[in-house]
């Protein structure tokens, strides 16, 4: 097989021909058609990450043909028996695992599903990680209601965008932040309310009066400094998952705001098979479509990964790959 | 009746003669035995509160007779109809309505309950801010079950004992840290498995290596420079409920942390009318009886603040008020 192989760290990919995986009583092996990317193939690439090992063949999103069978990976391993939180075993399919930048994917057999029918290869390979990480942080952390205001911080990336398709198909009234303008509207042309941008000084307390209230439950991956505006865009008893921490530390939490507004802060990442089930059944039932930014072929994935790094991608990146 | 009251920011409690007050359909009349201090007594006689007004009886804390009815008070007033916060005219007793430093105060009708026969009119007015603040904490945000790990951080004050003994009541395995080792010693003496000085390097690593484990349930009123050990002292999945932030704001909290050991951080202030009278019934149900740092005269009332205000007590400082 034809795959895209990590040979160091700060090295581009290079393509390689491996011999085929076999199949073995746990692991299947998936014919791809498609592969997406996630912020983590580009910290694996320049060494931010815990556990590297070199060569890697990156990729945690796939989808493709199991025989006849069209077929989704769930690129979440090992959980363990405990849903609030994976066990010491736990890995993402694309480290320590090879991952789907390749022709073929050995993955367990359980982590397989039936690829949604009205999704395309490409669509279908642009859902599992983000999906998965949207759907545990909304549903099963932030105990997302129909009718409740939603803040999404920060629009453009795949979790953030199915968080806001997700919210919407239930039914909640969903605003967003962003540093452009551009992405702003974008999300308002997908049903978002309105949105304001983080560059503002005091946009939290600005987004509620122009939203005309504040938000039971904000979705957050930046954490940082500009943390405590999400605080003060909270309503009193609201939620916020934290997804993510591309900011770094939060560095000016008010603990009066804190415990006088009763709000809670909810750590989340990724999901259980069970999540991953129902999040898969949930995009089937509400017919969602991934956001795809742009689609590069499999020899092209350095172009994909910098584009990824520069931040400028609204929707998922994905890698078609021929049979 | 006489009363002790503050006349102005900054200026020692003065005992007045004032009208006693007088029932209406709404309110009842209970003569004080006991009155007990809460550290919102302090911060609002150095003006360090909101919607301050002079002058003003201070206390929310009281126990007494209601006629020939032994009676507790709850303090907390108006809370609304969301048991998750409370609304915007939500008030405590003693700011902006006059409080127990006195012979006597009028509450709203509903806000008294039975004494619980087991305690002394001292003990009783130990007992509702700081048992509802640690009742909720524990209990209805921090959803303790039995046979869970509970870290209270800085034992002596009256919200922290009582979170040690309504843990311990339930079958917890609780472990405090304060700056003081004779405060971990009588906390030890009380039934906490162990504890340790959180003037430590890395005492949250250190408290795990020596207590043989991480803790489920995290109980905090510091924020500040250390609330980083709380993240690492908590187990995967863990919660962490804050009721107070004398250490200021929150400087260094890792978003990764948060999210990769799916943490929650929870904010928790009083309590609602249900969770006050549950409390009453909990501390009924297993014998509680409140810690008495120091009892003092209501005229001494002003040493009782000068003693709080130094924050060497273990347990609660109470005013015997006599007939």
């Amino acid at each position: 097989m034809k795959a895209m192989v990590l040979p160091g760290i700060g090295q581009p990919l290079a393509m390689e021909s491996w011999a085929d995986w076999t199949e073995t009583a746990d692991h299947v092996v998936v014919d791809l058609r498609a592969a997406a990317l996630n912020h983590r193939d580009v910290w694996i690439s320049k060494g931010q990450y815990a556990g590297l090992r070199f060569p890697i063949i990156l990729g945690s999103d796939g989808a493709g043909y199991y025989g006849d069978r069209e077929v989704i990976i769930n690129p979440s391993m090992a959980w363990g028996d405990d849903s609030r939180c994976q066990g010491s075993g736990y890995h993402i399919l694309g480290l320590p695992q090879h991952g789907t930048f390749a022709e073929k994917v050995a993955v367990p057999r359980e982590n397989i599903l039936d690829k949604p029918s009205h999704l395309s290869f490409a669509e279908a390979a642009a859902l599992p990680l983000a999906g998965l990480t949207a759907y545990r942080a909304l549903f099963t952390q932030g105990e997302l209601m129909a009718g409740e205001r939603v803040l999404i911080n920060g629009i453009g990336g795949g979790v953030a965008l199915f968080a806001l398709q997700f919210a919407l198909a239930v039914g909640a009234t969903v605003y967003v932040t962003s540093g452009s303008a551009e992405k702003i509207e974008r999300a308002q042309a997908l049903g978002a309310e309105g949105g304001i941008s983080y560059r503002e000084e005091e946009w939290g307390k600005l987004l509620v009066k122009n939203a005309g209230g504040g938000f039971d439950l904000v979705i957050d991956s930046a954490g940082g400094a500009g943390f405590g505006q999400l605080l003060r865009a909270a309503n009193p008893g609201g939620r916020i998952v934290v997804y993510g921490g591309t900011q770094g530390a939060i560095t000016n939490l008010s603990p009066q705001l804190l415990f006088w507004k009763q709000l809670q802060i909810i750590g989340s990442t990724m999901g259980t098979s069970a999540e991953f089930a129902a999040m898969v059944k949930f995009v089937t039932l509400h017919q969602i479509r991934p956001i795809i930014d742009q689609e590069y072929s499999l020899a092209e994935a350095n172009l994909a990964l910098a584009r990824m790094d520069d931040g400028a991608q609204f929707g998922k990146i994905v890698l078609k790959i021929s049979s």
